[in-house]
């Protein structure tokens, strides 16, 4: 099994050094986090004392080295790949996928890159709100663009199934697109919604229940965080802010000039019950050849329609896809 | 113990019938739904055959109505109270205050009336989705207004207590307010988040991951209820609409014009601090007396400081406030 080489041992990162142990690999990290290379030593794994020496050893092992910091520290650990290891396997858990693309074509071009992002988190940072199990049946976003090849997309979707997740094969630029709406968008909705709440005074803050608490729950992770990740996602989080405050403001004008909002509360209803369908019934199952030209594109199409992949072996990958509605 | 009589058995009304009855209370129902009624004769609790005959049942007991229909069906059962039990004693679970309020002045001024919300409830609807523990530790606001008579509110809060929940005393008014921003609006955002969400196609629903499922979970729920709920709430509710649209508005035209959501962030992080500070920590225990003309706007000041009473005895109320910050 091929070695990992983890840079950056927050959340993310230090779930992926674990899990990728869990599943029998070698693995190794770096992170600038005296604290969480502290705590990471103390659970026994391997951090060493540089990003330049992690990245020697991912040269010498030929392992795959993992981007797990936030977007802002990308270039410069690219910087440090193209010296050290300009031709490793390379892939991220950065939660943008083109922003990330462009400075590896720019930065990193020998790489042999296809970008990443797990579908999982919690309200904590650091190491130590992470764990083995944080991507056990949680789907992961693997970049398959025009110029990602096979066998980099291969090893990336490799990680992800033996960390217990399900690969969604994806385009960046579909990716973020995707993200913006259900991932960033409702970290901003949820900011908006505390200080609006909080206006309210104690009063409101001490009536506030399950509702509030669960729809305002993800603003309670660290601020960095939450903004390297929406504003790494400027273009697609500004498409998809519009298109809510459209809807937003459509409910303020039927509630405002007919007391209705009837309209809102049927689409609303409608779609979170597309989620739970999605969500809750079973697949059907396909093998997706892996030879030839087209498998990059033939990969896309199971994340573009929904479905993602199971299992790869030599030959083929073994895809889910919604049962039609 | 005095009796209870509930008018309707949904997820709140069917859950009151069970607490109170868990508390020691004699109890009994009237629901026009046979489907509820059906559920709740087989669990063992006496449903009569019409609200009528609950509401005679309820005058000569002496008893507590507890109005648990939507609030569209309640005009009809205030008409049927000053038929049957004009000076009953009466409260409500509608979860809006003031419309209520203005309906009993109107339909069934006679009676002893303090409005009530709890502050509880899940993504389910109908009987079978209650239980009698729904209520345990939760807060429920009983309207203090001021021409709420001790006696009325007293009857209503112990019901509240009896039921293992705090009450918290408030004005009608404020109680609007304050749950349009806290409860009704989060129902608003999570449908407009669902419906573009739903917008990315099935990719991005496949991508849904926490924070999506979280913060639209509440849509989930019965769209007639929520509705009710909502546009029951209207004037408070296009307040609370209109800070959003401005906050929502200012971090879009930020992120456009500067690439920065740090104020957004910021004060949405500081919001949901101040929330789980405010339910994490123990709160200071003093006496309310119960006695003297200013007993009703001495309550009401606990739940203006963001307090809640949790005990009544003949001569004082004990209410818990919030440690100073």
């Amino acid at each position: 099994m091929r070695a990992v080489c983890v840079i950056g041992l927050g959340l993310i990162g230090g779930s992926v050094l674990r899990a990728a142990v869990r599943a029998g690999r070698p693995g190794w990290a770096a992170t600038t986090s005296e604290e969480d290379a502290a705590a990471a030593r103390t659970a026994g794994y391997e951090v060493v004392e540089s990003t330049e020496q992690a990245l020697r050893l991912a040269a010498e092992w030929e392992a795959l080295v993992v981007l797990a910091t936030p977007l802002p520290a990308v270039g410069g650990v690219l910087r440090q790949v193209a010296r050290h290891a300009p031709e490793t396997y390379l892939t991220d858990v950065v939660s943008v996928a083109e922003p990330v693309r462009r400075q590896v074509r720019e930065l990193a071009p020998s790489a042999r890159y296809a970008g990443g992002h797990p579908m999982a988190g919690n309200a904590g940072s650091g190491w130590d709100a992470g764990g083995a199990g944080l991507f056990d049946r949680a789907l992961w976003a693997v970049s398959a663009d025009e110029d990602t090849t096979l066998d980099a997309w291969r090893e990336a979707a490799a990680l992800a199934l033996d960390c217990g997740a399900r690969v969604v094969p994806v385009s960046a630029g579909e990716h973020d697109a995707a993200v913006a709406r259900v991932s960033h968008l409702p970290h901003v909705l949820a900011a908006v919604l505390a200080a609006v709440g909080a206006d309210g005074g104690p009063l409101a803050l001490s009536l506030a229940a399950g509702s509030f608490r669960d729809a305002t729950r993800v603003i309670g992770s660290d601020p960095e965080l939450v903004r390297s990740m929406t504003e790494g996602n400027r273009a697609a989080l500004l498409d998809a802010l519009d298109d809510t405050l459209g809807r937003l403001g459509a409910a303020r004008g039927s509630l405002a000039s007919t007391g209705s909002l009837n309209s809102t509360v049927r689409s609303g209803h409608q779609a979170r019950g597309l989620l739970e369908q999605r969500h809750g019934t079973a697949g059907v199952r396909h093998a997706v050849p892996l030879d030839g030209e087209h498998a990059v594109r033939r990969l896309r199409e199971v994340g573009e329609n929904g479905g993602f992949v199971v299992a790869l072996d030599g030959a083929e990958a073994t895809a889910e896809l919604p049962v039609p509605g």
